[in-house]
Parts: C-alpha cells; sequence; structure tokens
C-alpha cells in the first residue's frame, strides 16, 4: 500500500449513488493523503475469461461503485474541496462495452459488444486492441465528487456541479482539482478508474479498470465556485499527438447532432481504412478519440471535431 | 511571391458570400500548387492606429472577403477536393474585437471592444496581450471553402458541408483538407486568415491577420464526402500545452448552456487572477483557449471544458 498515505480507504466501503446521509468512513484533516481502493465501473463483472453475453447480464444497480465518504474537517457549504492526485496504481485488466441503449450512437449500435484489455501496469505502455492498433494509456478517475446538498439518493450516472461522474480525462496524476462543497464534511469519494478514455467517451465507456488511486484533500475557505475547475502543469496530450489526427466534422446548428456526425464520420472512415467492424471502430473512439468544439458562434451553424490519434496504428 | 507556384490569386480577386454563379478567377489542373492574397476578416478596416471607435463603423456587408473562385478541371458532383496547406506568409498586424451581438457571450458582453496585436512575421513568437501575457501564433485559414450546389447568394458567415467558415484552427501548414464538391470545378475560396485562435472562436474573432497562402488542390475522384474531414500528420498544441493548462467546466443538459458555463468561468477565473478587464480576458480566450467535450453519454448531464493554457502568463 501507500507508504506515505495518512489513509487507506479499503475497497469494500464503496457506495452506489451519492446521498448526503451515507454515515463517512473515515474523517480526516485537510492536507491529508488517502489512498483509495477502486473496483471498476461494474464491480468486477468481467473478468478476462468474459464474453459478449456477460455485456446483457450486467446489473445496473451496481454500476459506478464509489470508495468513500470521506468527511473533511471544517470543510462547509461555500468552500472548494482541493484534491491533488498523485498517483494511480492500475491493475493490468480492463474492458469497453457497448451497452444497449447506452452511447452517444446507441440508435446506431443497438447489440452489445465487448473488448478486454491486458495491459502492463508497470510500464503502461501502450495496450493492443486486437491486431488493430495499440492506445496508449493515462490513467484517471472518472467518477470524483462530493455530496449533493438536497436530501436522498442521487444516480452516479449523471455528473453535477458537486462533481460526479464527470469522465473528464484529463484528471490524471498531477493534477488539481476543485469541487464546490455542499454539505459539511464535503463527503468526498472516487471510483469509476480509467486506463485511458478520449474526451466524450463516446460509446458510454472507456477502458474500464480498478486501480488504487493515492491523493491528497485540501480545502479553500469561501472560494463559492460555480463548477468544478482544475489545473494540469504540463501537457495532456502528448502521449497521443506524435503523429497527428484523422479529424471527422459535424457542421450545423445543433452541437448534439454535429457531434454524432463527426463520430459517425469517424467510424465510418477508421472501418473503411482498417477493416475493422463498426463497433470496433466506435469502442476504439471512445477509448482514445476526442471531441472538440471548433466554432461555436458563426451562426446559425456550429462545428464539432472528433480527433482520432493516427499514433494508434503506426 | 512564391516560387513553386503555379498560380498567384491576387487579393482583388475576392467575393463577399458564396453563390454558384460567380465567374472562376482561374481554372487550374489538379495538382495545382497557388498562392492566395487574403484580406483579412474586415477587409482592411482596422489599421495599426485604430481605436475601440472604430469597431462601431464596421462595414457588415464587407465581412470576410474570400480569394477566388478557383474552377478545378474535372471536378465534380460527389468529388472530393483535397486541399494540402503548404505555407502561411503572415502580415505581422492583427486585431481582435468584440463585436456587439456576435459572439458566445454575446448578453454579456454588451460593449464594443478592440484589442490590436504586432507580431514577428518572420519568427512568429509569442505575440504580446497588452501587459498580461503572450500568446503563441499558429496560422490558419479561418474560411476556406467551395460552392454550394444551391443557386443563389449564401451569407459567408455560417459554414457548411462544402466548407466556408469553418474556423477549424487546426487547418494549419502540413494538414490536408477534404471538402464534399457539390458543384463541376469545386470553385474554391480562402480568406478570413488568422494569426491565432482556441477552439470555439469564443468571442466571435480570433487574431484577425491578412496574410498569403500556399496550398495545392487534388481531387479525389467519387468520394463521397458527407461532411469535411483532415488529416494532421503532427502535433496540433505543442506551441501551447507546455506548462499546462487551467480548465473551467459546464456540466448540464445542454451543450450550449455548458459551454457559455466553462467560458464565462474561465473570463471570471482569469480577470480575478491577473487583474485585467473581463472583456479582456474573453478576448484572450478567443485567441488561445480550447473548448472540449469532455463527456457526452452520462446523461442527462454533459460536461463542455475550457482549457486556457498556462504558458500564456509564464
Amino acid at each position: 500500500m501507500c507508504s506515505n498515505c495518512d489513509y487507506t480507504i479499503h475497497g469494500r466501503h464503496h457506495h452506489y449513488g451519492w446521498d448526503r446521509s451515507i454515515p463517512p468512513v473515515e474523517t480526516v484533516a485537510p492536507g491529508s493523503t488517502l489512498e483509495f481502493e477502486c473496483l471498476d465501473s461494474a464491480s468486477g463483472h468481467y473478468t478476462p475469461s468474459s464474453t459478449v453475453a456477460d455485456v446483457s447480464t450486467l446489473d445496473f444497480s451496481k454500476v459506478n461503485p464509489v470508495t468513500g465518504p470521506i468527511y473533511v474537517d471544517g470543510a462547509e457549504p461555500g468552500d472548494a474541496l482541493k484534491i491533488t492526485i498523485q498517483e494511480f496504481k492500475p491493475s493490468g485488466f480492463g474492458w469497453t462495452a457497448n451497452i444497449p441503449g447506452f452511447g452517444l450512437l446507441a440508435d446506431q449500435f443497438v447489440d452489445p459488444a465487448l473488448h478486454l484489455w491486458s495491459y502492463d501496469k508497470a510500464t503502461l505502455g501502450p495496450s493492443a486492441f486486437s491486431s488493430f492498433g495499440r492506445v496508449p494509456l493515462k490513467p484517471f478517475a472518472g467518477t470524483i465528487g462530493v455530496a449533493p446538498a438536497e436530501p436522498g439518493l442521487h444516480s452516479v450516472v449523471p455528473p453535477r456541479r458537486v462533481g460526479g461522474n464527470l469522465d473528464i480525462r484529463d484528471l490524471s496524476a498531477g493534477t488539481e482539482l476543485y469541487l464546490p462543497v455542499e454539505v459539511a464534511g464535503a463527503l468526498f469519494s472516487i471510483g469509476d478508474t480509467h486506463a485511458a478514455q478520449g474526451d466524450g467517451e463516446v460509446c458510454g465507456t472507456a477502458i474500464e479498470s480498478a486501480m488504487n488511486v493515492v491523493l491528497t484533500l485540501d480545502l479553500v475557505k469561501g472560494a463559492n465556485l460555480r463548477m468544478p475547475r482544475f489545473t494540469t502543469h504540463g501537457p495532456v496530450t502528448r502521449h497521443l499527438d506524435a503523429r497527428g489526427y484523422e479529424v471527422t466534422t459535424g457542421v450545423g446548428p445543433d452541437l448534439m447532432s454535429g457531434a454524432r456526425e463527426a463520430v459517425s464520420g469517424m467510424v465510418d472512415l477508421l472501418s473503411g481504412q482498417h477493416g475493422m467492424s463498426a463497433v470496433d471502430a466506435y469502442m476504439l473512439c471512445s477509448a482514445c478519440g476526442d471531441l472538440r468544439i471548433s466554432e461555436i458562434v458563426d451562426q446559425p451553424n456550429w462545428v464539432v471535431s472528433f480527433y482520432f490519434p493516427r499514433i494508434v496504428f503506426e
């Protein structure tokens, strides 16, 4: 375990959904460093011997377990919780699935699909996607948040201003994340760890992978943040960008339609150029392709672009 | 002028809006290389001695002139025009304006504002934004397209599937752009050159700057593209990313509202941290900050993030 940690929060201390009434598993002082054991987003449902049949037996009441909550001494509504993400200790096994009814192109991809990943947890070298290519890895936590003020149980699926299922791929080691605190003690939890993901998480899953996370919790009193923000101290895409990108676009008056058009265009391009199935291309896009808004001011048409890193195939 | 070009298309050959009936200024064979003189997007309205008063006297019928059109021999509807962007020859002078009624936060920024830029056109070193910071430059053409099939004059402001005012900041030197051809000869034009811009062009203008562009026009017969696509052969953000990013987010069920929230959050952050006015921060965001879609699948809330490069202040 972590030699410089003040606390280890074991994976048995997980919960499903956000609720301010869930009792904290630990109370810590600001400045404490903790190691969290995070289950994967399917609570261990998939194993190296899983098949596509297992996608249909997933228990949706057991999705996105988060480890916690942690009560931070002195945290009050109006403060920001500063989370300095120190280190990830990945498991070496991961999965990506197309889950019917879920994902940006759910209407086009109605059948379940599953890809299993094996990666070197020591070197974190690029991980093979069948014989088609290799995806550079950069671990992060998809779900990282604090309890909402509103009483009751809130689904873990949507992110909120207090964080949660943000799925921001740059919340990786070295990043400082600031979350608005809405309840006393903040009640911080974390899970849904990913070995890699592109901006958008377009098929609905990333390289889902259990791992431990080491981080430090601090307070910024009276920060009055409206929304989460974060600081990265170095480049975020140099593991992906060395060979440039193939880029498809969606041009039109609706950003969602533009995003769908851009991703759909990339699925067609990759499956045409590399002989993979459409659903494989879709899952690969989710693992490492990026959705960007190229322009949002030239009324009435906006441009959404999908960037796929060429290094995957080289 | 260009020593390896087959043609030079002078700036007097410009038009406003797209219309398939505009006579071509030149007919070229596929594979030809051309140098285009591009006016800036205000047709030279702003000069190094301009003041904010000049924003109100801008003639909107003279916005976004494009140089062309060029008839490409053999181009037919269903083909793609392949544009290999070779080189930019910038002028050294640029401007960024907040134009009332235009831009992502037009409701918040109702007064005109103007920033004038001077940059070294030989080295293209970062350009000072008053005393606040320095913006790394990467020239590209904001408007690059071919004539739509539909007869009549079409506004130059919105981009379309045939390109036009795409404002994609990675259409820089070395990039290959593919545009769907809708009319015989394609009728290619280019303009609206920018010395730098972030993804989104959030205030509505970039570092607007007249420059010459050298490019090669080719055909891909029967490509049947739905939308523009492009290939970059190298990194796209290494001039920006060395010191990481400050990132603000917008979390909610509408991508446009999320984008507005994220940019608004960054304006507040930069003006608070660096003592600049809100409108200065807004224009700076437009010149070098990036709008990305971090997740678009965790129903019903999406995450739009705005990345501002920290190198500007270091």
